[in-house]
Formats: structure tokens, sequence, C-alpha cells
């Protein structure tokens, strides 16, 4: 098997270990990104078999998917909590279970149905487990359209190397319409700190930093899924 | 003279002392709101005279009138840097200068054109003067469309009383697409602790807190205009 087809293997299985964790009546909020896809697969097999769940897709994307699936969906309107949402990630911090989201584009909506919710499972495979965050991932900073060069200038005072991300030569555009600028930064520090000084950047509407949101993380590895809590 | 047909009066003569400030070659941001307009007119009067300006609107609905009476615009693609933005306001607070804007809902763009100004002067008649921002006026909070249910909720969760803003009894939408909610709060003690508070929630895209970006108010009164620096 080649190496990505291992890492999905180890993702899958990580998928399949935190969707046990779900139970009949539970609003399920479903991440964003190959590995959250994987877990609302491994949902999806269980709505088959008879599971009554509802979920709160995070990216158009996902949503297309679940319904694809047949799993039910709902939204904020019908409920305000969510039980507990399955969702993957760029980096993982060990020890605090901090995290770097947002390489997929879909971190405001994931970060809104994170925060909403009871319980966040992240699944990953072991090549996301990092010492301290950043470094090699840049951070994702979603940020509105209107005056992004001025919004790019205030990032890069704020000790990050910001580039605005494109797709075949255009702005990435997010599913709420917004840009988002990858700031390289060599060493996070202090994450909640540094997630504050962005957040509260004029213009900036959402960072990829998850402070104390994920409660554990699923890590998938040859022979098992590794669990954490925080 | 009806009362608002004076206070009129007084909003058109701070901003007519306004934009005595500016001068040949400036980027001018253009406030949005009815003394910001007033603004906009007596640019345009100097403009016409001969004056060499380029504007940046915080608005479309300012923008469409800086076209129709004649003041060349620009955007942050051409300048990153602007040199004097005068706007409304509609709370000051004397002594920090800080603000609440956004009644009129162009407080992001409001905001990003502001941070980008080596000088914002904002205009208002004395009516809008307090003590301590709060009370009488609501704080407006831009937040994302999606799962703005559950915003509110965490809104509420952070000494703020959120009502979602409608028109016509569907939800107002601002220029960049998103929601607005406005707060109650009687008493705003540490306006540079609630911002921080409320723009860090997941969903708020920004608030209409503006801490030490004024950096002078110009107060229309009966005969004549006052100058409060910070």
């Amino acid at each position: 098997m080649s190496a990505s087809g291992q890492q999905d293997e180890f993702k899958r299985a990580a998928a399949a270990r935190a969707v046990e964790e779900i139970h009949d009546g539970m609003i399920v909020g479903l991440g964003s990104g190959s590995t959250a896809e994987f877990a609302v697969e491994a949902l999806a097999a269980r709505v088959v078999k008879g599971l009554r769940v509802e979920g709160i897709p995070t990216s158009e994307r996902t949503a297309a998917l679940a319904r694809r699936l047949g799993v039910p969906l709902t939204d904020f309107a019908a409920h305000r909590r969510i039980d507990i949402t399955i969702d993957g990630a760029d980096q993982v911090e060990r020890g605090t279970l901090n995290l770097i989201k947002g390489l997929g584009g879909a971190l405001l909506r994931e970060k809104i149905v994170a925060t909403a919710s009871a319980r966040m499972i992240v699944v990953v495979d072991a090549s996301k487990l990092v010492d301290r965050l950043g470094g090699a991932v840049p951070l994702p900073v979603e940020i509105v359209s209107f005056g992004w060069e001025a919004v790019l200038a205030s990032l890069a005072s704020a000790a990050c190397a910001p580039r605005l991300r494109h797709v075949d030569s255009r702005p990435f555009v997010t599913d709420n319409a917004n840009y988002i600028a990858d700031c390289a930064i060599t060493d996070i520090a202090d994450a909640a700190a540094l997630n504050v000084r962005l957040k509260t950047i004029a213009g900036v509407v959402e960072t990829g930093l998850f402070i104390a949101l994920a409660s554990q993380v699923f890590v998938g590895r040859a022979g098992g899924v590794d669990v954490f809590s925080r």
C-alpha cells in the first residue's frame, strides 16, 4: 500500500472509532476535509443500520456529501446546541490539544459549530501531531474581501507573514464569500494570545487557531487508534 | 427652524469645518450616515473648485453619492494608507473619544478604513456626546449569517442582550452580506475589554466599538464648532 493510502487507512480507522461515540437522538456537527468526510461515511453506514441522528454541516461540500449518503441534516434555527462534533485538523498540539484548521477553507463555520458543541472530537493521522503549532503549516485567517490589501498589512504588523490564498490565479473565496490569508509563523509560543491579537484586527473574520475547543483527539496509527483527552 | 432641521445645521457646520482639514493630493476615507454625507457634499464643493483628492468610500451608498457629486474614488488596491477619514458616530465618549458606530450598518468597512487612516475626524452634533458609552444606544455587532442563532446565544453569554436587526420583517443584510445584532448594554465600563470579548466570539465579524481610532471630534453647536482632541 502507498504511503498516502496507508495514511488514509489510519484516518479512516480514527474516524470510525470517533463515530462510535455518537448515540441515538444526537445532534452531530459534521466537519470538513478528507478525514471528516471519512467520519461522515462511517456515520452514514450507521444511519443505514437505523441510527437516528441529525447533522449540522460545516461546509457546502460536507452538506452535499451527507445528503448523498442519506445523513439527515438540520440547522441552528432548529437546534442551538450540538451534542458532538467530529472534525479533522491540520495540526494538533500535544498536551493542550489546541489546533490549526482551515487549510481546506472551512474554518469559520467549523469554529462556530465547534463552539456550539458540548464535545468536539478531532480525528487525525499521527503526522498532524506537533509539540508546538506553526512552522511547516501556515495559519489560515479568514478576512473580508473589502480592503484585503490593508488587512494583510495589519496582519504583517502582527508578526505573521500573510499571503492571500489563490486558486487558479484568482483569490480563493470561502463559503461565506470571504478571502483567506495564509500566515507563515515560525513558532507559535502563545496560541491563545495570538488568536486574540489577530482576531481583533479590523477585517479579520476568524482565525484558524482553535483554542480549548477539542475535547479529545483520536489518532489513527498502525495497529490501532490512540485517544488523547484534554 | 425645527429641532431636527437645527441639528442638521449643526452637523453640516461640523462637516464643513472638518473638510477644511483636507489638502491637495490626499487620499480621503469617506464615512457613511447622514453627517458623513454632509462631509461628502462639502468635499464635492471643494473638488468643483479644483481640490485634487481621491476618496475611499465605506459603503455602497456613500460610493454612489460621491460618484453623483463628482468626487473621484479609489481603493485599497491603489493605496494602502489613507491620509484622513471623516465619519460620523452614534455615540462619542468624552475624554477617550471612543465611539459607538454602526446604527447605519456600515461599521465593518468604516473600521477597516479608520484603521488604515493616519487621522480620523469624527463629526457629530452635541446630542452624540456621552460620559460613558452604552445606555440609550445599542451596540451594533456584525455577525455572519451562518449559525446566527448560536452566535446570538454566545453574545448573550457575554453580558449583552442581542436582538437581530430586521428591515421590513427580514434580517438586515450589510454590504458584506452579514447580519447585525444590536446589543443592549446598560453601561460600558471598559470599552476596550468589551470589544475584545465580543470580537473573539466565533461568528462575530466586527463590533461597533471604535477604540482609540478617532483623532479628533468636531461637534456642531449653536454659534460654532467645538474641536476635541485625544
